[in-house]
C-alpha cells in the first residue's frame, strides 16, 4: 500500500517524531498524534515539559549512579539502608525491580550496561572502576552481583569478582533457580539444573 | 505489588505524562521515558517541539475542516479535484484511509464526530450546517456519505439525507457489502444480508 502524504507537515512531523519512539510505529504514533491534538493547550505543555525538565535537569547519583534529582540519590541518601551491603545490577529499571521485592535493605551500584564484546562494551564502558574505588573507600562487607543469567551477565560477574579480588569483601551472586509458581516441567534445563546443584536445605516453618 | 516511588520526581513525572497517552501502560511508559534520556539532547527537543508547534499552529480547513497547516487544506486546495463530489467522513483518519485507497478524486468534508445521542454528541456538535452551506453555495452534484456502519452513522446518514433533500443534489452512501478476501461463512448476517440485497450486475471485465 503507498501511503499517501498527510495533509499537513506540522503533523507529519509529529507523527514521523512519535514513530521514533521504541515499539511506536507509524499508525500508533498517528493516533497518540491526534489524540494530543484533541487535548487541552496547558496538558500538552505539561506533556512536553516534563520531558524536557527531565532531559535537562535529571541528574545520575555520584555514589551508585542511580537516577536522581540530586547529586545523591534518596536510597544513597537515606540512613536506614545498609551501606554495608551494595547490590550490583546493570541498570534503573533492575534498581526499581528489586526495590519493588522489599526484600533488600541495602545500596546499590548500577552499571549502565553489561561486558558484551559483541556490542562493542568493555570493562572500562561501564561504571567498574567506581565500583572497586567504593569496596577500597572500606565500609563494603559484601557485593551482590544481581546481573542477568546470560552470557554478558557472567562474564561481567567474573570479571568483578577478579576485580574485587585483593579487596576484604564477600562477593554473592542472586540465586538461580525455578521461578516460584513456574511448572517444573516447563523449566529449561540448565536452569533446572543448576536449582538441583545449588539446592537449600528445606526449612519446614 | 506495591509500587514503589522512583527515585526520580522528574523521572515520576514524565513518565505520569506518558501513561496518559492512550493505550500506554506505566511499564511502557518507563520504557519510553528511559529510552528517550539515552537520545541526545537536540533528538529529544525535535520531539518535544514537534508536539508543541504541532498544537499551537495547525489549522483546519476552511472548507473541508480537514487538518492542514493553511487556511485551505492541500485537496481542497488542488486544482485536480473534482469539486462537484464531496465525500463526508466522521474524522481525518477516514480521510487519510479513503486517499490511501487512491479510488477517490472529489473533496472531503470532515464532520469531526458523529450523532450519538448516548454520548450527547447532537447535528449541532459537528459540521452538519457548514455542509448543507456549501451544497447550497452550488457546485456540488453529489455528496457520498461515508461514514461506519454503525447505528450513529445510519442515524447520522439520516440526518443528513434530510438536511440536503431541498436541494438538488445527489445523495449516496458507500457500498456496504462483503470485505474482500473475507471468508463468506464468517461473515455476520446483516452484511451478508445486505450484500445479497444490494447485488451489483456481474461485469466480467
Amino acid at each position: 500500500m503507498i501511503q499517501q502524504p498527510y495533509s499537513s507537515q506540522l503533523l507529519e512531523r509529529a507523527v514521523g517524531e512519535f514513530s521514533k519512539l521504541p515499539g511506536i510505529g507509524r499508525k500508533t504514533a498517528l493516533r497518540l498524534v491526534l489524540w494530543m491534538l484533541r487535548q487541552d493547550d496547558t496538558d500538552v505543555e505539561l506533556f512536553t515539559e516534563a520531558i524536557s525538565r527531565l532531559k535537562q535537569e535529571i541528574k545520575y547519583c555520584h555514589v551508585c549512579h542511580n537516577i536522581s534529582d540530586s547529586d545523591t540519590c534518596p536510597i544513597c541518601a537515606d540512613p536506614r539502608r545498609d551501606a554495608s551491603q551494595v547490590c550490583v545490577v546493570e541498570n534503573i529499571q533492575d534498581v526499581m525491580a528489586i526495590e519493588n521485592t522489599q526484600q533488600f535493605h541495602g545500596l546499590y551500584h548500577v552499571l549502565g550496561g553489561i561486558i558484551s564484546p559483541m556490542d562493542g562494551i568493555g570493562p572500562s564502558d561501564i561504571e567498574i572502576e567506581s565500583l572497586v574505588s567504593r569496596v577500597a573507600a572500606g565500609g563494603v562487607q559484601e557485593v551482590i552481583l544481581a546481573l542477568s543469567p546470560t552470557m554478558e551477565g557472567d562474564t561481567t560477574n567474573f570479571y568483578i569478582y577478579r576485580k574485587l579480588a585483593p579487596y576484604d569483601v564477600k562477593v554473592s551472586v542472586i540465586a538461580r533457580g525455578i521461578s516460584v509458581g513456574n511448572e517444573l516441567e516447563y523449566t529449561d534445563e540448565v536452569t533446572l539444573g543448576r536449582s538441583i546443584v545449588n539446592r537449600t536445605l528445606f526449612e519446614g516453618h
